[in-house]
């Protein structure tokens, strides 16, 4: 699949930070940014900007906070064709101290809000605009907001906003093929002057399939991670997806080298990947945070309660 | 989705079978085939009808030859809903040694062949199917072969052959999902009398989707396994299958327990899943034996050189 539009972001550090705390240390993220930038991907995403005054730097790694001094550290030296980019989630970020892009190493701000939120993301997004970066609204949660709010959201978004790009988010790793499709249309049809992208999850080995899908079907901005990196299942793999783009601007080796030597011994240390309650919950539609407390106990592969745990919710 | 007329195989220990030389012990055979029969899935593939003048038993484990009474062992005393299938590789089942279907545990006959051989499969299911059983033809590797040999391939099935199913085996992993549809959608043209079917492997995590793309165009007989099994990356994981259909006729539960007690063991023995040889494999189009062979070797992850050891493959 060739088409010129199409751009990829690689959010290894910033979604894998969602299981290490962030606390990646700056020569395994230049290691990454090094490699990401030889493989011509796009965008890299290293982290969240958060306040200072909300989360303690001792209880969480650089990344959560991505202070421009920190960013440069990663990129200094190296011929940068990778655009950087940060997350922000609504009413986390000081929004007086995003400077202006022109004194940033950020090239692009990414807002990542649910469908109740849209307001605050449109104020937050204009004003990033405003200084100067290319902006995203990604949209979490759709799984289970797939409506008339949602089409109001982004009707919304197309008429207030001036952002550049509008994301699917399956943060549950619950849609399938057939949403997606109707996902997208959706987006495309409501945000004529805005690109769509599609971040999955991979709870039920969807997520590569999902994102081939929602290029299919003219989602244009991409999201993947080195060797499927990422909260509970984790996302798309970077790997695969290049290795499905014809693009020949892309280089997969470079990628292959980092997994071989990074993320081969990175897998034994933090756990990642297809793992049955996160299976399960992605086949709920349900958030991953009870399967995640199930991994840290004696019990995490006792799926059978787990499912029957989800399954008798709300049931009396 | 819910469809009547979708029917699940297990190939659990058939594909399984191919990584550890079919040497699974009755008891394990039958704790699969318990749950397998729970959970209300349709067939369970037990391993293959290979001749014991071409291969020695002492190399292979009861599951390269399928006998009766060894299949007896297994299924003794449990109430049986789950049909039993073999399946046979043309040229290597001794024809004559084939009981009639009322002599015999085994349901189904399924011949796996390659497009070239597709004469010696006609000839062998018509056999199988005068002996009373249901039969299947499955065409192997068909990414290497979608133009017009299939097409005749299948024109001469459907004008010659009594076979019950024809099925996509997306052999080495590394059809994506537009392959999948027009595949499914050639199958069913040309097959007017038959059914279709869909066996993914599961190199580049496209297994479950490609088979849901696959039900999606009217795909009636679909494979799977338990938490993937197979040769390589393995296969469709049945969990994830059970999960996407809807049918009230399955439950997910034995298979989730089965997968707690027995295969989370089983894998810290025998290696498959999401490995990155296997994955360049399936984006290269490519037989896994390579990819199988380096890892039993010390470069076992030198990805870079395996890659480049394929993309240089016929060139001077």
């Amino acid at each position: 699949m060739y088409r010129d539009k199409i751009k990829v972001l690689d959010c290894t550090i910033r979604d894998g930070g969602l299981i290490n705390n962030h606390d990646f240390d700056i020569e395994f993220v230049r290691k990454v940014y090094k490699a990401i930038n030889a493989s011509g991907v796009d965008y890299m995403e290293i982290g969240y900007k958060n306040s200072k005054n909300l989360f303690s730097s001792k209880e969480y790694g650089l990344w959560k906070f991505c202070d421009d001094d920190q960013i440069k550290r990663v990129i200094e030296g190296i011929k940068a064709r990778t655009k950087i980019s940060v997350m922000v989630d609504v009413g986390r970020v000081d929004m007086d101290g995003i400077k202006p892009k022109k004194q940033s190493p950020v090239d692009m701000m990414r807002t990542a809000a649910y469908v109740k939120d849209i307001d605050k993301a449109i104020f937050m997004t204009n004003h990033f605009k405003q200084k100067g970066y290319e902006t995203t609204i990604n949209i979490m949660a759709v799984s289970r907001n797939m409506g008339s709010e949602l089409d109001d959201a982004l009707a919304q978004i197309e008429s207030e906003c001036s952002v550049d790009v509008v994301y699917i988010v399956d943060s549950f790793g619950a849609l399938y093929q057939e949403p997606v499709e109707l996902l997208v249309k959706k987006f495309c049809s409501i945000l004529k002057t805005k690109e769509v992208g599609f971040h999955g999850h991979n709870h039920q080995q969807l997520a590569f399939g999902n994102t081939i899908e929602a290029i299919m079907h003219n989602a244009n901005y991409l999201d993947a991670t080195v060797y499927g990196i990422g909260r509970a299942a984790g996302n798309c793999p970077l790997e695969l997806l290049v290795g499905f783009l014809k693009n020949p601007k892309f280089d997969i080796r470079p990628i292959l080298d980092l997994i071989s030597n990074e993320f081969i011994p990175l897998r034994e240390k933090i756990e990642w990947g297809y793992i049955i309650p996160y299976a399960i919950s992605g086949m709920m539609n349900e958030h991953p945070r009870d399967a995640m407390a199930l991994r840290k106990t004696g019990d995490k592969e006792n799926y059978r309660e787990f499912y029957e745990s989800l399954t008798n919710t709300g049931i009396d």
